[in-house]
């Protein structure tokens, strides 16, 4: 089993990994070259579920300055019964006004006609640079070379189309119960905590009678509880498809696993990242106090550094905690209430953890260290 | 005139600079070294008013894991009325339970008997590495020593004694209208607008019959208007004390100016720095809104390395600005709504603007850049 490698992740006994350019049955996709990315890396791409009683569930970011493809997802998709989503990598369309909506739009209208179905059944996600116009003939070309190229074993150049600064392909294909689950998702910076927080694509060819709420779930345990730079994306998306073929249910578990998996795929790719951290507070007042606090934790720079540093600064954990709580009572917090010992350890998983001793609230956040790969990565982005 | 250097702060017209190391009449100060820091370095300080009619006002962090001389301060100190100050640098003596608050108290006392005055009118300040207990024979000795070498151009050997990683001192001595004014100041990382963000110590021998609101209102508009890394520290403290000597009031402004200025110079000066930029956000719904907006963006490690880069990424202004507002409705936010045209200049003062045009709130915010720097400093602090 190569895909489930964190520690943090429990898979359902029995999943079976399959090839990984494999989608679930009932499933295509592919991915083309239009150059908005350079050297000639995919950057446009299409996934499609053949067959028209799709059931479907779809979770856009709560950003205010949201991307033009976030605002035709809203505006524009029948969100239940998602049949194809067309991506691009390289722009975000994101900051670029009406014109960026039309150019989302078109993307989706072509991908439609490219596939043959309505075009409210059609998703659009886009990642890359924000406030850059979209070259959208470009892009148009790109569909269409990719409905060209539809397949069953798609997912790898599907994957490569959503990528932007990840090192790392991040996608599975498994099998369990009869049911088989494909995904891909992509994911590193821009990325906190929030009602989705990257690209991700879950194909299954179970039945799922509520994929809202059994997508949401998942999220919330995994994609909703890691940080990389403490910033919610103008892009976030997840879509769960379910082409309900194998007539069976998803397997308990098997989602939640696979997002956590996907979402520590994405913490650990984070830019520059070389270490990831998970950071449970336990002995709040009750669990939104926990969470408040653990994520202050898992966002502080200094926290990150000492993770990288191999630092054993516990001392920062009770200042980012303090923060958090800033103007409350707070009993001392010392040496006995908190366990970093991982810290200055040789693992590149690093359990941290504070006992508050007010309640039982507890939370978990899983975050990457801070490097100075990071800072290269982003200081020169755009130019 | 080499103090007031930036163009973002105006002082009152005729302020006169004096000696660097002097002290406003009336105050004496010392610094000694102790061991706490390596090679030497001064790392114990007292600043101490020879007159016993002083006014002070003493404004310390709202950190709910506050360190053990914050919580002397608030109980044991009388905040109108403080004489003197003993400090040090190398040991923030935070999150050290009750040894540390008790090593708190005897500094206290120690410094209240080498200069013959109460107790209860000796602010305690201590600042760097969290978690490590005190010294307190060491601190006690370089106390004692201090004492002994009070000198009214003590000012310099005060301003070395309570930096950390700063690489510049941070200080003043003015005279303006009759009045003397001198300030030493400290901060580098752990810096972010809350009560109050570093350690400052400001002597005066001018009448200030509201010495809390006087220091209040400057450092609403100065030090809570910056963030380096954005975390609040465990230890933050600002010390105005006024001997009264002069017999004249405060010339308007110049609090608020020299306030200004040295918080510029910690954020100059902050971890790793090598731009200092100046996010103004406008056209909010309220004032309240607008600093949550120009705060997130000041925050964004995105917009931080940007500034570092010289990349005109202003798209990541737009996405920070979004996840402030998250889950509400913004209009779009595009080019014509930014001003990034210093982003990608030759100047260290950057000033960036957002215009959300919801209403007439405003606020700004002045920030650090993000860059290696920060990173090899903090994953290598304590060991």
């Amino acid at each position: 089993m190569t895909f489930f490698r964190s520690r943090w992740v429990s898979p359902p006994d029995g999943v079976e990994e399959l090839d990984a350019a494999a989608l679930a049955p009932g499933f295509r996709a592919a991915g083309a070259a239009c150059g908005l990315k350079a050297g000639g890396k995919t950057d446009v791409g299409l996934v499609v579920c053949d067959h028209e009683q799709v059931s479907s569930a779809l979770m856009l970011t709560r950003n205010a300055a949201a991307a033009a493809p976030i605002r035709v997802c809203r505006e524009r998709c029948d969100r239940g019964s998602i049949r194809a989503a067309v991506v691009n990598s390289g722009n975000a369309n994101a900051a670029t006004g009406e014109q960026g909506y039309r150019d989302a739009v078109a993307m989706q209208e072509t991908a439609a006609s490219a596939i043959g179905v309505e075009a409210s059944a059609v998703a659009v996600a886009e990642t890359g640079v924000i406030g850059v116009p979209l070259r959208i003939d470009d892009v148009l070309s790109g569909i269409a070379e990719a409905g060209a190229a539809l397949s069953h074993l798609g997912a790898e150049n599907f994957a490569r189309s959503i990528m932007t600064t990840d090192l790392s392909e991040k996608r599975c294909a498994l099998r369990l119960d009869g049911v088989t689950l494909s995904a891909q998702a992509k994911g590193a910076g821009m990325i906190e905590p929030g009602f989705a927080t990257m690209l991700c694509f879950i194909q299954t060819d179970a039945v799922v009678e509520q994929p809202t709420s059994a997508l949401a779930g998942a999220v919330s345990a995994s994609f909703e509880r890691i940080t990389v730079d403490g910033q919610m994306s103008t892009n976030d998306t997840v879509l769960l498809q379910a082409s309900r073929q194998s007539g069976k249910p998803l397997p308990e578990g098997l989602l939640e696993a696979v997002c956590l998996q996907l979402a520590l795929e994405i913490v650990a790719d984070g830019e520059g990242a070389s270490r990831v951290g998970r950071i449970l507070v336990s002995g709040a007042h009750d669990d939104e106090e926990a969470d408040l606090v653990s994520r202050a934790i898992a966002r502080s720079p200094l926290v990150k550094t000492a993770v990288h540093g191999r630092d054993p600064n516990w001392g920062r954990i009770a200042q980012a905690a303090g923060m958090a709580l800033a103007g409350q009572e707070l009993a001392e917090i010392g040496a006995e209430q908190i366990d970093a010992r991982e810290l200055a350890g040789e693992g590149v998983e690093v359990e941290l953890s504070l006992r508050l001793g007010r309640g039982e609230g507890h939370a978990l956040t899983y975050f990457s260290d801070l490097t100075k790969r990071y800072i290269e990565i982003n200081a020169d982005y755009t130019t």
